[in-house]
Order: structure tokens, then C-alpha cells, then sequence
């Protein structure tokens, strides 16, 4: 049983469905989709990330709760540096999680099924340090970063109009809705983008 | 000074830019956004609204926050019963919130400003329910029932078809991201469009 875990059980933690996190593997860190579903943690991965690569050879992720736009454009568009991490030793675990976010869980990563391009992920919480906070209300802002940014991950590969809409559409509502760091977010993923392919979006 | 206001300060609580909260007034419920700008909370109500006739007369809203997506929905499309509010005496004010929200905010609520279409309000918490909890990762499931919402709205009044284009977007997604709750909320949405807009959604 996870420390922590009688405090918080999974389901008081995670929601029912998808739950976006930060997930830090060996010196990497990406967005990730945590699925709860049946009372059980798992995420899916492709194979050709590091994160598979990681979780392949090391069995541990650190899932960060964070609610930090530019922390999510920033780790979905590049590598964080390596002072960007904290070491420590948890158990049998040798970890670097996230220096900036102090809500983060251990856990334990077993490769459950794969196919040639994914592999199926189980998770099981061995260490958790969340403090509790008051509740946070929807922020609309925020939450069109987290839409535009899945959504420039796919531009990124596929350069499909209708993506670039979304995106702007979201980037529209995240600069009516938002503060000062999803503002600075939302142009951080348009210079992102543009670099990648340029001319995509004024900035 | 509100009560708790020591415990938390609103830039504890709201977030820069536009809250999405579940505003009661006298025996009425909606969601509204409160903006937090230069450490001030104010929102913008439309005059035709019971939510402004009731500020008016009254001088005060109660800021309820919740992540419950029926909620939401319900509240934006219908009028809740009376045995949803507990009426309470807090101080000068006798106020209606809603029984199954247990985080909520009663705010002084004074006119600023008016046009011929909004009154402009500025809000100054005078008593603070808040239980801290752990912290909660992104859920897309529940942030695009509340996109689709805001759209669904506009759509009653203007059946843009572009906007219905969005709703069913959001949809997608939160039929793919979403928990049970998250899932009833976007079918009950349905449903309510499709009674003002026969045949508008599959549902």
C-alpha cells in the first residue's frame, strides 16, 4: 500500500476518465493522460517515446498534478534542463520528478499488454506528497491551453487546417478568459508551432 | 474583512482572468464567470437576467465551487427546485446557496457601472466555506462539458451552425475523456438543445 494512500485513496485524487498530468521519467517530462476506470490507474504510451523507453527499462513515472499553463506548453514542446529536476531515492525507486511542482505521486509502471505501436501501462501509487489546497474554481483559460496544446501536437505532424482553427480558436479564448501566464503560454505554443512551421500564426 | 479571508486570500482562491463559478441569488442558480483583476472580483451581468434583478434588489451573490458537470449544465438550462437551497442568515444577509455544494462564497454584491444591456458588479467576500482538499489533475472530460455549455447557450439564441460544429466537438471528446458524470452532463445538454432545436443532436 501506497504511503499516503489511506489519506487519499486514487479516486479521491483522480477523477473517473482521462486526468491530465505531468508524467517525469529518467530526465524527461511530458503531458500524459492518466486513465482511472474500474478503480485502477493506467496510462497508454507510444513506444517510440522516451517515456516508453523509460518506463521499459526503469518500471517507475512521477504523475505531477499541476495546474501551470506555460509548465504544459513548455514540456510538450522541449526538454526541460537537468536542473529542472530534483533527485531523490524513494524505496528502491531512484527518481527525478519536477523541481517547480511540489503535488506529485510515485508510481510503481507495469507494462500490462503492447501492440507494435503502444504499449498499455498499469500504474500503482507507492508514494504520494499532495498538500490540500482550497478548491480551485474552472478556469477557462487554463483549460483552452490544454486544448490548443493537444491539438498543435498534432498539427505539429499532420498540418491539417482544421487543427490550426481549433488551435486559434482556443488561443483566441485563452487571451478573452485568461491571466497574464496562459496569455504568455498561448504565445509561447504559437512560437512553438511557428518554428516548427513557419508562418502558421501571428504571434 | 471577510471571514477566513486570513486563511485565504482571493488570489488563493480565484485565479487571474475569468472564473467559471455557480452564482446563486434569491432561490435562482447559474453559472457565471467572476473576473479577479488588480486583487478586485467583480462580473458582468446581463439586465434582462433574474441574477441581476435579484443583485439589484438584494446586494449579494453566494460564488459556489464546484467540478460537478451536471451541475453545470442543469443550472444553465433549468430552474432548480426550492429544496436545492438551504436558506441561511449570515450576518446582515439572508441568502439562498445551493444544498449540494459544499464550497461556496457569499460576496457583498455592489452595482459599479451600468450600460443599457450589463451592470457591471463588484464583489467583496463577507464569508468563506472553503474545505482544502488534495489537488486534482486537468480533466478534459469536464473542462469541454463546460466549453460545450458556453456554446450551447449562444446556440439556443443564434442556431449558428458553427456553433453547433463546436458542441459536437467538445462532445466527442468528452464521450472520449470523460467519467460517467461528464458523460450524463453532455446527454442532458443534448437533450436541452434538442428541446428548443428539435433535431439538432443525435442523442
Amino acid at each position: 500500500m501506497a504511503v499516503g494512500s489511506r489519506l487519499y485513496p486514487i479516486d479521491n485524487i483522480f477523477i473517473e476518465g482521462i486526468n491530465e498530468v505531468i508524467v517525469s521519467t529518467c530526465y524527461n517530462a511530458a503531458p500524459m493522460g492518466i486513465i482511472l476506470k474500474n478503480n485502477s490507474l493506467s496510462m497508454i504510451v507510444f513506444r517510440t517515446s522516451h517515456t516508453a523507453e523509460n518506463i521499459i527499462r526503469d518500471g517507475w513515472i512521477v504523475a505531477h498534478i499541476t495546474h501551470d499553463p506555460v509548465l504544459f506548453v513548455r514540456t510538450t514542446f522541449e526538454d526541460l534542463s537537468s536542473e529542472s529536476y530534483v533527485e531523490e531515492k524513494i524505496g528502491e525507486y531512484h527518481i527525478q520528478r519536477l523541481r517547480s511542482v511540489q503535488n506529485w505521486i510515485l508510481c510503481k509502471a507495469q507494462i500490462l499488454n503492447k501492440t507494435s505501436e503502444k504499449i498499455f501501462v498499469g500504474l500503482e501509487p507507492v508514494h504520494i506528497a499532495l498538500t490540500p489546497e482550497p478548491p480551485h474554481p474552472v478556469h477557462r483559460g487554463f483549460n483552452n491551453v490544454i486544448e490548443a496544446t493537444v491539438h498543435a501536437t498534432r498539427y505539429i505532424l499532420y498540418q491539417d487546417t482544421k487543427l490550426a482553427e481549433l488551435i486559434r480558436h482556443h488561443g483566441d479564448l485563452v487571451m478573452r478568459c485568461g491571466g497574464e501566464s496562459e496569455k504568455r503560454a498561448m504565445k509561447l505554443l504559437y512560437t512553438f508551432v511557428n518554428s516548427k512551421n513557419p508562418g502558421t500564426f501571428f504571434e
